[in-house]
């Protein structure tokens, strides 16, 4: 069996074409330049077999969401992505593991302009952590904390539909769904698309920006507290794909507004100011507004109405 | 239980002293400013329970391992320590646990000039993965590739303890050592002091540097290969502490070429070029020479001898 060293040089080494990285992975640590005028944006986020996603997900699906996920913090930011560190944990020494992770992981990398400049491998239950590195200029990060009364909401593409995915995949066939819906809501939550052109638009223009990732009710809570102010959604306005549109109404809100995984952006903007649009073409809609009033209200067609929402628990 | 908000912002959330932290803990990610002229020196290291410490191995000394590897990381780059993220992986939110852990690692992190701007905890079998950021002037940083045939070799503090102290925690009283000696190994194995101040006392100064994570030799090895070169070492001249004189002779040299844990500096000089005194007291000795033919040759008292070395595989 191929030594740490082996298995890190043949599948985790590649000569870097960013000029900002003075030394990559080899060393006991990575030289990296960040570029001038900008600050670091860092954030560390941990898959773990079993927790975050399925036993019997595909080497590929958890390559890409692991570093998926870390890109939707940057989005999140409005950073753009510069450097990775991959901490990989893993039962055995599996090269045909370590093939198809290492493709998907590069090439979610090079889609997103990310370099991977240092690792460890280490033995034991399958958990990947990886740690990105992103830059921003110091006036234009986007933060949880400057949403105001009056501000729109906003969020990016679709919502609910990893949560429905996954039930799918715990489930499968008892969703009730077609065999399409049921493949495009596997693949929103083995696929998440990091909203990084998005989020780099919204510079200098959203208020508050984060990324859904544990439900959008309990995601927006953070930037109300954050804010300290309240918002108000209007549930019929909630962006939902047409495998969600397929459910009844209730239910579909109910995943839209507590189901985690989605890694879509949900942000505020002054009011009057318009969305930018994204590059990627990626589609934004106005879900409510920010008050005064601190908590989270909902609205159904101008009509208050009471739900019990709770997001995802890490613990 | 608490939900991982509340364990994160109990445990691991602390008002920091550092001007070049803009944003810590609590967004998507942390915003930081790196000293101006200098490069970042970034690294990862995983602690994965029962394989990189014994299972029963208390809360503090966990904590100060995780962190105290990856500033080691850092001194072995001639990096001054920045900021850290925290990837924590554990079975169930245990407040002895964590309040335990958390008080040691803010300890070191103290200690080491180094702040918490980032984290993730998650459920799963007993993890740490740190990642660290340093900076340090381009022109200075401690690569493993400058060694020349004629520079000293010196390494630093005294090695093979922390394998001495690996086998007293493995089979307790079996050593044959004092309980002092037994209680001084243990320490080493489990509260790895980072070679900090003379990393930097090196900047500028050595040709190569790393840190003895897998054992002198393997380690050592590491230079050799990235610097196109050889080296002889003078067994009678490694550095061990009374522990390890106590054993046979070579049995300690064995243990002190071959087991990792040591956390001390392995570094090069140009021939002429005395080394720094460390600000922190450790001591520096001299134990052989690069060569121009490759490959590392075991001399003692002056005699060629043979030895099978191998240092610790991670797989």
């Amino acid at each position: 069996m191929p030594s740490e060293f082996g298995l890190i040089r043949q599948y985790f080494t590649r000569p870097s074409a960013d000029s900002g990285v003075l030394l990559g992975v080899g060393d006991d640590a990575a030289l990296l330049a960040p570029p001038v005028g900008e600050v670091l944006a860092a954030t560390v986020d941990t898959l773990v077999a079993g927790r975050h996603f399925p036993e019997a997900t595909s080497p590929a699906a958890i390559a890409h969401k692991a570093l998926a996920v870390n890109l939707s913090d940057l989005a999140a930011m409005g950073a753009t992505p510069r450097w990775f560190l991959l901490a990989l944990t893993l039962p055995e020494a599996s090269e045909a593991f370590l093939s198809e992770f290492a493709a998907a992981l590069f090439a979610l990398a090079d889609a997103a302009g990310i370099a991977l400049v240092g690792g460890d491998t280490t033995r034991g239950p399958l958990a990947i952590s990886i740690t990105a590195l992103g830059s921003v200029p110091p006036a234009q990060a986007l933060r949880r904390s400057g949403a105001r009364p009056g501000d729109g909401i906003y969020v990016s593409g679709t919502v609910g539909d990893a949560g429905l995915g996954l039930r799918e995949a715990l489930t499968p066939g008892e969703t009730g769904l077609s065999a399409a819906q049921a493949a495009y809501v596997r693949n929103r939550l083995d696929y998440p698309q990091p909203r990084l052109a998005l989020g780099t638009a919204l510079r200098g223009r959203a208020t508050a920006c984060l990324d859904i990732s544990d439900g959008l009710a309990q995601d927006l809570g953070h930037i109300l507290t954050a804010s300290g102010v309240g918002a108000v959604l209007d549930l019929e306005a909630l962006p939902l794909s047409p495998a969600l549109r397929a459910l009844p109404e209730r239910e579909a809100w109910r995943l839209a507004l507590t189901a985690g995984d989605d890694y879509e952006l949900c942000f505020t903007l002054p009011d009057g100011l318009t969305p930018p649009v994204s590059p990627d073409g990626v589609a934004v809609t106005r879900i409510g507004t920010v008050t005064a009033a601190p908590g989270l209200a909902l609205r159904c067609r101008g009509e208050r109405v009471e739900e019990e929402l709770s997001g995802y628990r890490h613990f």
